[in-house]
């Protein structure tokens, strides 16, 4: 006979039966696999349902197994956290390692709050309308490196570039504003492809779920280099992702309508019932808590910027990831960057009784987030964390 | 005793025995393996050397294996071709199919040319400066969408999205502006780890080899979006690259100094030797020859390109690959983009006696190059081609 268990889960966890993320762990001494998170348990989904996608070290064999497939997984595994588990399958979460759950193809960063970019536009160019003509007529959004996006918990070392200096010549050495984006990444799970464009009706048969990132930014680098073609080195040196993927079966709870969009936008970005997701997000800077960016004031639709990036006939792949660019509010304290928070370094924050503006060897930034679950309880996506250690040379 | 055969190779063929290019191929009814073009025939490397790292359908494991690897593969390779060889080794590279070479990681694409940029700037912004004040300093880049790279001879449909129109407000529609960019690609074979610098002195310890590339642009979707984050739409939907890599080892007889840098760059841009590489592009617009852009005339050299990108310790993968830019020379004819060739569509070109400006569907591009290789015989690179379809919708 076999060992098992049964999980109690606490009334107020944030990881009870109803959320569910998945994630890549290894064991002590093991292989690294598929698992999901209940309470402070993973569950070893190959052991648990005798199933060999997910004695892999990345989901992207199970994203490309499209939709069906992942309620199919869901409703078994919804069904057998209720039950008996063989105790082989259950490891806690403070005894495993975790990876980035995904291989990324392609990595896609937009900028859809409108609050994060008119004030960037005020603090950019202060003598011009905050948005730029294009703004409200199309989700903006560029390339990132995949290469270099890392599980939470991974040290960020800060990065040495040419800097901009008031004299308009350039400076070299680490970043003097290393800064933080507060994003939601949606991860793609069945691609598309080359010609084919995703509508936005068609977003849940494409994404899978959504993961907290963090993009961290080095503005003296990126103000410097990044006309006309882009941010570039300022943003490619890290950008970290949260350990767990919240399916967004998770998340239907979560749905709210669009602040509204002005002007209407073109039809391949309409939607039947435009839709956001009401997430509350949590920025804490060496543990206090300095900004609570909330996701549902975002301009953009998580469907609009799919529609968007694939109406040129792009492709898309199990793995790639698109994050919706800084989330921030009308608030002060709802902003999810310290370029804003402490606008642009003038109006430092307080961090533990010290004033702050940009990132000091050492910091470590945790950013967490809670949405309505079913139940009327919450649940909580994975966090991402980092710290900040000296520029290497 | 097993047949073999001894391949005579064209005095004037642009792929001797010097030259012995890298690409991925399928027999007729064959999976797809690495092989090594020689004259017009392709020898499998899985068959010819009795090694399994060749039996893949990409060049990635080898790439990964690093440049002593390479160097001793070479030399045996060079004097293999100079006797008997398996006649089931050898394939014609008329009856293969060709695939994408690389399983490409990040894909960075940079603006190297001091003439490419200086026109751009006269066509985009005729009020001011041609080059903004940071394109001495740096090699300005962008990263691109790798999961649209596409091995030459792939057809490109007319990519369709938000058009810049004189008004202001955009229109939708298929690009009116489909453009080319004729540019050479390096493949990096052995990766860096996260935080390290790759130095220009280091290059040759990473970069395998180049290709050529084909950089479709959209100019009035790019001329709407990219502001403030750079190109996206207006050129992700399709990249050329093409079918055969051509090791550096291939291109010692190539090296040239490059025409010079004022100011002096930041000392981690500086090389020992200075050197670009002496690349005849042409350009041949359906079938008609329009451009012979010269990569003798960079301004960034490919140590300067690769050692920017890492300055920030962002790490870098086999299969990485990262292009020049649009390679144009000062003289009209040498303009490898037909924004510069026809001035923003003001100066048509001619092309087979029509006047043209931009692509049209049914057009075909093909790129090709030469070099300076040993014995006094030129090698080529494998060509990058393709042809435009009309929008799919």
């Amino acid at each position: 006979m076999t060992d098992t268990l049964r999980i109690e889960v606490a009334e107020d966890s944030l990881f009870g039966p109803g959320n569910l993320p998945y994630g890549v762990f290894a064991p002590s001494g093991g292989d690294f696999r598929v698992g999901v998170r209940l309470g402070d348990a993973v569950l070893d989904l190959a052991a648990l349902l005798e199933d060999s996608t997910f004695a892999a070290p990345t989901l992207n064999a199970f994203l490309a197994q499209g939709p069906a497939r992942w309620r199919e997984v869901r409703d078994r595994l919804r069904e057998r956290v209720e039950g008996e588990i063989p105790t082989a399958a259950v490891h806690s979460v403070h005894s495993v390692r975790l990876r980035l759950p995904v291989e990324i193809g392609d990595y896609v960063d937009f900028y859809a709050s409108i609050d994060h970019a008119s004030n960037l536009g005020r603090l950019l160019r202060p003598d011009s309308e905050p948005l730029l003509p294009n703004w409200r007529h199309l989700p903006v959004g560029y390339h990132g490196r995949s290469g270099t996006v890392v599980v939470s918990g991974t040290d960020i070392a800060r990065p040495t570039g040419q800097r901009r200096t008031p004299s308009g010549t350039p400076d070299f050495g680490p970043t003097k504003r290393l800064d933080i984006e507060a994003e939601l990444g949606f991860v793609v799970g069945a691609g598309s492809e080359l010609g084919e464009r995703i509508g936005t009706a068609e977003f849940a048969e494409h994404v899978f779920g959504v993961a907290l990132i963090n993009d961290w930014s080095a503005r003296d680098i990126q103000g410097w280099e990044y006309q006309p073609l882009g941010p570039f080195l300022g943003k490619s040196f890290a950008t970290s992702m949260s350990a767990w993927i919240t399916p967004l079966a998770a998340l239907e709870q979560a749905r709210v309508p669009l602040p509204g969009q002005e002007p209407e936008p073109l039809p391949y970005l309409r939607e039947r019932e435009s839709w956001g997701l009401d997430l509350d997000l949590a920025v804490h800077w060496n543990g206090e808590l300095v900004a609570r960016p909330p996701y549902r004031r975002m301009y953009w639709s998580p469907a609009q910027m799919l529609a968007h990036m694939t109406v040129n006939g792009a492709s898309t792949r199990p793995g790639d990831l698109y994050a919706s660019g800084t989330i921030s509010g009308p608030e002060r304290d709802q902003r999810g960057s310290f370029m804003e928070l402490s606008w642009g370094g003038s109006e430092p924050v307080a961090v533990n009784g010290e004033k702050r503006t940009f990132l000091e060897d050492g910091d470590e930034v945790v950013i967490t987030a809670t949405a309505p679950g079913s139940d009327g309880r919450r649940i909580g996506l994975g966090e991402v964390g980092g710290r900040i250690l000296p520029a290497r040379n």
